[in-house]
């Protein structure tokens, strides 16, 4: 066959780029390990009309077909897809609340679950938009309630994954959050009863700026041109700590809009701000103009921005669900998160801002001196790897000069020779005597490493 | 919605199984990496006429359709998969390949990879046959030539993540090998030319027994009653060490049917053997009915049993490609095998032959006295985690006595009192002073394990 080109959509990486992926999953699974969520996997399909429960053709859900499916419905021969219709999932969290109800009586609440996988959805392929891509996804979901503080932990869980990340070259990241009961509770204290309208409008502030959304707040929403001012104020606020909160507070005072709902959101923002304060201070940012996802949350919404990467959009969204998931008899609240790993892994990459140190896992390459003796170099390699060292043994019993550029293209740091028991570090030349037995490479040649670049 | 109902074919594990297989996979991962084999993933989609170039109808491949993609078409607004046709992938294998041609320039030979991923097949589904699964694949390509010591290399490197495995209670393997060259040239050797036919014949031995294909190599092969007496004197030899190979070269010397291709492949199949000896010792057996695989396979060819559950099938197989891959100028030759890790996993489960330790990372679970000191617990825990520890809060300030029984629940070993800087092994009752900079729990409490069972 013709060399193929690559999908649209697709990506993938070639190895030194999928260790920076798969060194940015590990890290994000520890982490989430650490603060107690277990690991769970979902099939890749769900019913298709589970799929399309909220009208998510936005999504662009793949749909599935057996090959021989045609031939069998000629036949006579029905099967599940056929009568179901089978669809690749577009994200983890209505997977995951399936899961939930199916296997309530097997967890317990509440349930802290991670969840990595890919996802599929076959919208126009753009710069960090992808038809193919990893989501690493936390949530906790209670059964019938779940108390605030899940939401205070939620993205201070990935704040601490970042933080880890910084160290081989992410950038910093700023998780901007928002209550829908803060901008509920004011919209409904201005007298604006569509407060999803009220939402649909200032989402798109950044898009088409204050004037264009007041006309929208307007004409969606039957906002006075005071109510529209209000609103647009209120959006304006933000900030690192609680004189956010009091800012708010301010405002709707001034304007009379304070009620309960305000001020319980307000409660809850307060006691974010102060938690990540202390926890990770410089990374929550309270900004009241964040409305995406306010239309089926309920509670704290989550988006996160790669500093000097804006424009790349959320690498990190979520927020709390009154009900995740019901059976009618039980409802499950939950709040999550969830990371888009290709998003940010791309952009590590395109950017340059990551590197490694080697491509390949070895960091040794014991030499062959003749194919005769190459059960010799093999124990050599074994006696090494008992004790957890990567090694590769030469491909060919070529000359000893071709078999230590076979370890430099591949950036493998040290080569054996088996026949003088030495070990050379070809990166300083020096050859110095060794034991397999005993001898180990320097922590920082163990393994690849990822490393910040430039 | 009602609580939903598995879909056949496609698995699920809870919490428990999951950190069954992920321990799987860690202990593959690892094993490969220490082999020197980098991890790459291909997208889960390739173009159908890739997917269906060798007729493999039999595989039942997934096609992919956007839903809005009808639409689309009634407009005039073509897209790439209507144009080409997609599908899953069905193993790991074509989509490696198709790797290797696409991005041959920047990979360096000859290439070790391992890669880990769901395939999936719309097959029937069986005990321990799946429509989604995971598989973990290692491969060996090279540009032009590869030396045969891979093929010795492959299955010991399998071997060695299965004996990892055996400590928590995976049943032992037998790894079942054959080569083409030795079958080939003893058919060739009696003067039967269409090999394909003959090891079609001996593929059925097991099913159906000696008399029966003696009549098929007769009617398919065309071999006369002494021919296929001899066919399946051969398909009767199995053995551990090079002794094999012996009776292998008495036998054919008596019927007149040495010649060099069986010479070659015997002395591969005894450098195999040998090796195995060493690293494996009775894990690798020469088999020479194997004749899975062979039709594509051109040297060794490998199945595997687990012992005491031989009607499961191979749970990982594999074999030498001469040609892998090819793009006209260049053949890339390769040797791989393939682990079924849902297959081996959903036994492990199945048959309680496994069990963990807890269900929930979490080795602590921090216990609030009050909402109010709810940060306190928060330290505590931030404290036990910033040493590696996992740790999860109490979700409520309820009495002690429920919040012990919440960590009893879930199995975590540890409960946490911030009042009285106390932490108590909730299974010994021992309660005891402790600090949260320096206090660790034994290493077997550390993370859940996974354990033999019984």
């Amino acid at each position: 066959m013709a060399r193929p080109t690559p999908l649209s959509g697709f990506p993938e990486w070639l190895p030194a780029g999928r260790i920076v992926e798969q060194h940015v999953i590990d890290v994000l699974r520890r982490t989430f390990e650490l603060y107690g969520y277990a690991g769970i996997e979902t099939r890749a399909v769900e019913p298709l009309d589970q799929l399309l429960r909220k009208g998510e053709t936005s999504k662009e859900v793949y749909v599935l077909r057996r090959l021989q499916e045609d031939d069998e419905q000629a036949t006579g021969r029905g099967h599940r897809e056929t009568e179901h219709g089978l669809g690749l999932h577009f994200d983890l969290t209505v997977p995951f609340a399936r899961y939930v109800l199916e296997h309530a009586g097997h967890l317990t609440f509440p349930f802290k679950r991670h969840q990595i996988q890919k996802v599929w959805r076959g919208e126009r392929p753009q710069d960090g938009r992808f038809r193919e891509f990893c989501q690493a996804d936390i949530d906790v979901v209670g059964m019938g309630e779940l108390p605030y503080h899940y939401e205070v932990e939620v993205p201070l869980v990935v704040a601490e994954a970042f933080a880890r990340l910084r160290e081989v070259g992410m950038p910093a990241v700023q998780v901007l959050v928002n209550n829908r009961k803060v901008v509920e509770g004011f919209t409904r204290g201005l007298g604006l009863e569509d407060v999803d309208a009220v939402l649909r409008s200032v989402d798109k502030l950044d898009k088409v700026g204050p004037e264009a959304v007041a006309t929208l707040l307007g004409s969606e929403a039957g906002a006075s041109a005071e109510q529209a001012a209000a609103v647009l104020e209120l959006a304006q606020i933000r900030g690192e700590d609680a004189s956010v909160v009091d800012r708010v507070r301010d405002l709707a005072a001034r304007l009379g809009a304070a009620n309960d709902l305000l001020g319980t959101g307000l409660d809850e923002l307060a006691q974010l701000l102060e938690a990540a304060g202390r926890a990770a201070p410089g990374v929550l940012v309270a900004d009241l103009k964040i409305a995406r996802g306010l239309d089926y949350y309920t509670g704290s919404v989550y988006e996160t921005v790669l500093v000097g990467h804006e424009q790349l959009g959320s690498i990190c969204s979520g927020g709390r669900y009154d009900s995740l998931a019901s059976d009618g008899a039980t409802t499950y609240p939950g709040v999550g998160i969830s990371v888009g790993v290709s998003r940010l892994v791309s952009r590590l990459l395109s950017s340059e801002l990551v590197t490694v140190t080697r491509t390949v896992p070895s960091a040794v390459l014991v030499a062959v001196t003749d194919e005769s003796s190459r059960p010799e170099s093999d124990r050599v390699a074994a006696a090494l790897r008992a004790r957890g060292i990567p090694v590769e043994v030469a491909p060919t019993a070529a000359k000893f000069g071709k078999q230590i550029r076979h370890a430099d293209r591949r950036g493998i740091p040290y080569v054996w020779f088996c026949e003088s028991g030495e070990v050379k570090d070809i990166r300083s030349g020096a050859q110095v005597p060794a034991d397999p037995a005993t001898w180990e490479p320097p922590a920082e040649d163990w393994w690849p490493r990822v490393v910040a670049a430039g």
